[in-house]
């Protein structure tokens, strides 16, 4: 990779073959023994396999429980910070705001805890060296500025997360919005605390209540991922169907909410030809949660087939996987009855993660997956989406 | 129905076509609002759609956890029995002894609460009219001699359990092993009131914890069929092999176990010329929980291909469909990590069932899959089995 | 008890003692082995130690999760209303209508199963024989009419507990409210059907959420027994303070929802001259879940003390004890954070049956104790109300 | 506190009042907004309250579930040893070696999360100072050297937990076994990993299962304290009564087990003359789950008196509090049926914590209490034992 990053000579024999300086995307699935357990990547940054300073985003699958007393998500990120700050040097709190660690909890049934980290060796150059060709799958990372509560899941939001997506298109050197995959975004949401600033200052929050203010962040997420791909008009009318009408989505977009965060934190993962390597990426909208066809379509552009499971050989060359669902809220799942909303033992995003968990890993052969409770307006209502990026591609 | 309980005239006319007395299997799998809901089977009998003196046998999931404080499983069992005494004019008490209701509690994920009805419309004669032809597929039940407590898990009770699957295999008319498609076996267990009276007697049980005789239980009964069908030698010394030695197993076997039986109850189902009709079983190992193909390998012999999900059309072939899981004992899947052994909050057949449910459910495209955890030396270890009743085959 | 309900002799001898006709309330405190084990119940009717058609009113615990899929009061309903219909002759559905049958699923920590068989040997007469002194425990039931869904939790289902409350009180023979101890009031909710129904007959629901449903109708049956208390006025001003000022409560009103009625359930239980025997009830409210004290102000007016605990022969003496209580709302006990809101794993109300519930059998040395959540209106804000039955008081 | 570490003048002036230079053990209680916040303790640090230096054990309770997967332990010490490697200039690594940190995760009903902090400023010196009087609490800490797989939950277990105990009695300058008023103790369990090393050295483990080698572990650190303080013999025969006599127990032991340790960490507190201060601790043991009086017990020599609860003055006084507790094996407390035992969704350890909770919180007015499961042979079977330190003595 090192290699990669030195100046091309300024004066190239032009007999000689141009030395490619695009930047790469290395992505690294990551297993873990336990949340606090960093070592694969200590050792591939001991190794000098991948450098620190490379490093921009990181999501991951931690084995809590997804809800708000899933602490496994803080024990990784503190963990994660604190490892990335003695190997760059940079203080764990800077990291913390600037380096996207996007985590879900709950590795229900046969889901695997890991994590994903992206890495690049450098960022596209607009006025660079432009190869000809498809290019290869970048990366590009944003945060927005801090979100007062009282604009959360408003159209404020919307806005906010929108603004994001293009930055870190930029970033990523994407220039159409067909060119992106994937998005993924954390966004703020309202606390107990902040609901209480806000109302000193004069302001009204759209609600109080945790659980529901997560809510809204993820469709205010999905509503600016949408309107900055094109999917939605961006119409402040819109922020009526928020929760409301599930007929508008984007399919494109993963996002999630905490109250760890007060800016809205974004991922952008697509093709470009300011970018080289050998990976890809497809994504796919899931109609409900027994949508196995749609893993199918994912999977296509990639060059791999499942038939109905991956080879052995197709299943190394898939990088990361992720995937977005949820409980229909109907209480049906293709007209046959589900019991997951009125389970007073196991929360229903744990019974959805396991469930679409396991019909995904079933096609891969792998349990290594981001399965992603919370998909309002990601996707089709009662379903979601399945993203995948493989190597091997040329 | 009822025309093909009509006796064959004495002398039949030679130019008249032979009436098929053979009798046919009919298996209804029927939904319910909520454990003590048999509304659907109740307005079956009012129809005449079905007689409930036909009704052999009911396999069923309930929206319970399956673990030993689930009574939906006794909920829906009062009720069951309440009707059909009432249709029938027999005492419940008798219907509870003669007629196996065997329930698996917990629909996890996508799985949808459901039981199977298995009426049949007289008893194969062995002395009878034989057509040509495969025939069909046929049911027989057997309950075997109350088990004493001493002989729970040992080889008393696996040849108990092999002498109850012989039994049920003449009752259904099918003489070779090898058309047995699948047997389903409910054994009882030792409870600390059925260990003090053993005590009191001078036996020594194998074990007075519910949990684990529950086990030891499963895997008699798995033995019993085995030897039954010829896949594992009636010899003593393998005693020894189980719950010790996994790769012993029947791969055709599907056993539960429960404080609310006292004796073996066997529903065996396979394929004899002595039956007519359009239903046919096919029944496939899982070598582990993201055993996909195994779904398809189980389909084939019905006719019936996923690319990668059934049709429609062919899923509305399918009659029933029952799976055998487990977590590995190992910690992992296919290498993965998995959680599910040491989650202190989700009991880890429930993960499982979750999840395999998912798998199974994705393929066929329908939530209505009768999902079994304690799959002990019922399939490979770490996997188990699953085996699918589909109509529509001439 | 059966010779207490011979009439008295039309004309009696002055020279010798008055027969007392008053009627006497039983208080029967049974164990389960499960759900649906009413061998305790039966045993004592086939003894003829209770008869059948003197029950009317049974409060019981059951051991389910207390949620929305807690089928274990739909089980013990079943068994209990086919077990007096054989003994009653009088049909189960008829039962069911008309006799209070008030289950709580959730037997957490040391709670035990238990339920509370009220049976009573007469009816209270106006007319008759009343003694001097202050007469005993007794109890009254009444059954509203249906309530339309479009009512549920505003005014008019306030009235309509209200109204039914005056009228347990008339069956009881109690004129005054301040005689009146402890009001047990079962109330019908939304279901996602009955808000259907009404939409389409025009009307609008307050809330279709079952949950949320159930919360406003506990409001409005703890708002009933207030005004029939006069513990609040009848204005229909306060259907604004319901689940928003908890300042307004009833101290003596314990109250459930449930999808599985119509109407509204009343039992009210009160001291009058028109009752004899020896049994007499105390109940206080609690004001946070560590208000320990409160169980002692419960025990004081039935004569015992617990230093720190109840004696075994005073325990022997209580005949039942019923408690509410609820996770307080605002994160906070005493100042100090309890975590039973943000708990993903388990239930809230789970949380809080099995603290105080723990509370409450260390101060009475006995599990068997009804603990019911969802305590809105019904005692203090974050606390609620315990209410204790005891015998031997003279 | 520095003043009382100036050595006293070689040479006193006898008409001057002699300094007291014996120690003074400090007891912080303090709370947590989740198991990373430690920013209560970071304020006492800052404001110069406490010295990092002098803080020699912290007890915890966490707001995870206490099973094997609770993290918040892992996350709270992570943090806890980084903010005291910073203010000590000590590695985090050699801290975590040294400095006992035992918590128990699970605050289940009333629990609050919050830490114990002890600290002392200086050490008991046995040749110094001697004041007349009884003397004060005092604390001392030991760790055993590391525990060989093959001898857990065995004899030689038990005598590395006794010598460790003696080695903190010393430490705290406790003489006589009967000041002694409670024992903590971490014990390292069997994992895979170490079973299999053992394996492969040629040694055999008690057991490999990790929740049954926690179990044995409990009980040789019962055991080893019982024999450190004279509550049994060293008598290697009590092997065999190890989890099987559990008439045999220490009423001052409380235990816990864990993978994340290799060597027994032991704090001893107790009353020495080589202390001053106004601290007090007082231990009872508890009969069974319901066992009131032994709370009122534990408070007696402290001066503090429960009628029914403790006045806000007299809790004030109250520094900590630890609970030992377990749901009775044999399925009953005081002959009423409990369903801990039984239940699927919620861990036995959850129920009876809750429980016990509630009833020692209800006594105290205050959840702050540390109350931990896997109770064998710490006080009596199916009970355990409570333990109280209060200020304000003199």
């Amino acid at each position: 990779m090192d290699a990669l990053l030195t100046p091309a000579p300024a004066a190239p024999d032009p007999a000689e073959p141009l030395v490619d300086t695009r930047p790469t995307l290395r992505v690294q699935r990551l297993g873990m023994a336990h949340p606090g357990d960093l070592s694969e990547l200590a050792a591939l940054l001991d190794a000098g396999a991948l450098r620190a300073a490379d490093i921009v985003a990181v999501i991951g699958k931690t084995e809590g429980n997804g809800g708000v007393n899933d602490f496994t998500r803080g024990y990784f990120t503190q963990t994660l910070m604190a490892l990335l700050a003695e190997r760059t040097g940079r203080p764990a709190a800077t990291l913390l705001r600037e380096l996207p660690c996007i985590l879900s909890g709950g590795t229900e049934g046969v889901l695997s805890p890991h994590y994903v980290v992206f890495a690049r060796s450098g960022r596209p150059d607009a006025s660079g060296h432009e190869a000809t060709g498809p290019g290869a799958l970048g990366i590009g990372t944003a945060v927005s500025a801090p979100l007062a509560a009282q604009h959360v899941g408003r159209w404020a939001h919307v806005r906010s997360v929108a603004d994001a997506v293009r930055a870190a298109m930029r970033d990523a050197g994407i220039a159409r919005t067909e060119d992106v995959a994937f998005v993924q975004v954390k966004c703020p949401c309202v606390t107990a605390a902040r609901a209480q600033a806000a109302a000193a200052a004069g302001h009204t929050v759209l609600t109080a209540d945790a659980n529901r203010s997560m809510a809204t962040a993820r469709a205010a997420g999905a509503f600016g991922v949408a309107i900055a791909l094109g999917e939605l008009p961006d119409d402040a009318g819109l922020e009526a169907a928020m929760l409301s009408d599930f007929s508008r989505f984007s399919a494109r977009a993963s996002v999630s909410s905490g109250v760890e965060v007060e800016a809205n934190e974004v991922i952008v993962l697509g093709h470009s030809p300011r970018w080289q390597g050998d990976l890809r990426m497809g994504c796919a909208p899931m109609r409900d949660a027994l949508d196995l066809g749609a893993v199918a379509q994912a999977l296509r552009p990639l060059g791999l087939t499942a038939e109905p499971q991956l080879s052995e050989a197709d299943a190394a060359r898939v990088a990361a996987v992720f995937v977005k669902c949820e409980p229909d809220r109907r209480g049906r799942v293709r007209g046959a009855r589900h019991t997951m909303l009125d389970d007073t033992d196991i929360n229903a995003q744990r019974h959805i993660r396991g469930a679409v968990g396991g019909l995904v890993a079933g096609v891969l052969g792998d349990g290594r997956i981001f399965v992603s409770g919370g998909a309002e307006h990601q996707g089709p209502d009662g379903g979601g989406l399945v993203a995948v990026i493989a190597r091997g591609m040329t």
